[in-house]
């Protein structure tokens, strides 16, 4: 799970209003939609988008998705989303996460989510290029 | 805007705790999705559902939307969506809305959303039989 | 994570048109706000919902969640999501999820939700009856 | 409705993929949620963000939203919110938003939220300084 010596890619927003709930704070279903937003930015900054590897013929399907919640964010904060790749195989791969309190330079969410790479009739592939390199630095 | 003599759809769901927000309230977007599904439950009641409408080769882009907050709602309170078409025209229709609080009995949203119809590859096109006949009651 | 012997609550709705994405199929977030709305209508059906549990001084705050993505669903099916309580600790407990395609009859989700009782000014509480006393069944 | 002469505040970030769905399109609910975003991006430009706003005891509730959808956008693509104060009054105001594809160079879709100042405690209340002033360029 450690992103040492791995390609990091980090991503900065602010919370928005709509992101958070009742309890005042951001909802827990938020960070998943972060964590993707965490990977497009890895793939825009490794310099092959999301969109292009569809429009090549390729789904990222996700297979698991994990977070652990160790502290609350609220509206308004400034939100680093740090990804790194750190399963690379064949066919399928991992992300992981870590969601980052920029004002107060704490990490409030970590998770990793799993993908199986496939062609859009479904079928199982393997992970094309420059993506495969990806698990290589 | 009225619905009177016209044929209104009601469903019925409970405030998610996902679309509350940091006000301790629905949050303002969150309507516009019940807005939505307040027209799929018209279609699956007039007995063609917005699924089999796209499978046939049409889309029901949205052209506007409007809606008017009279009163706030909260997470667990019973809503009803009552939905009609207000205007029916060769290719563009619009639907109303009013989002019911069931519990205390009173309308807290209004609106109304006005479509375009088009086929899969962005023409505008004529409503089908039998959403066009939706306009006749 | 057996249901076997355990109260479960199932809840039936269908898939709306937002919850959808651009690969056609149910985004794997939507499916953290159905098991939030699951263990909502656990608490219903219990007869002790978490509306009045927050105004009694407490939240049940999310610690942890994990989804395994089996089968996608699409736009219009309708859902069933199962809940049970899995685990329940003085002051923590773990909810898990089946999210079924009711029209194949498949279980296309499946997944667990850790949640930490505190009260409002953030401090960790034993979980007050009724709702500790879900753990025994 | 026009921006001539007004302070107008542009917040820019890309499309994220749950904000897009079955149409392969951005969901026209998600473009409610950028202008809160581009509104929250105003206050932060003007040096008195929203979250202060609140913590002063008032809130901005939405009485109206209507937005008109002009050309779609899709997954990936940079994003321009451009908003400002098209009315202010002693306890209402205002805001127009322009949602610009940055890559096309085209306005897809325009808006306007109108907002009521009250208390916590739900009382319509004077718009403080320095947001009053805010109508006075």
């Amino acid at each position: 799970m450690s992103a040492d010596n791995r390609f990091v890619a980090e991503t900065t927003f602010h919370v928005r209003y709509a992101e958070t709930d009742a309890m005042g704070i951001v909802h827990h279903a938020s960070y998943i939609v972060w964590f993707e937003e965490g990977r497009s930015a890895y793939a825009r900054m490794r310099g092959s988008d999301y969109a292009s590897f569809e429009r090549n013929g390729y789904y990222l399907t996700v297979a698991e998705v994990h977070a652990r919640y160790l502290h609350p964010m609220r509206y308004g904060v400034q939100v680093v989303v740090r990804c790194w790749v750190s399963v690379m195989q064949s066919r399928a791969l991992t992300f992981a996460y870590e969601v980052v309190n920029a004002d107060a330079g704490i990490v409030c969410v970590t998770g990793e989510s799993r993908h199986i790479c496939t062609t859009h009739d479904g079928r199982v592939s393997l992970i094309p290029e420059p993506w495969r390199s990806w698990g290589r630095d």
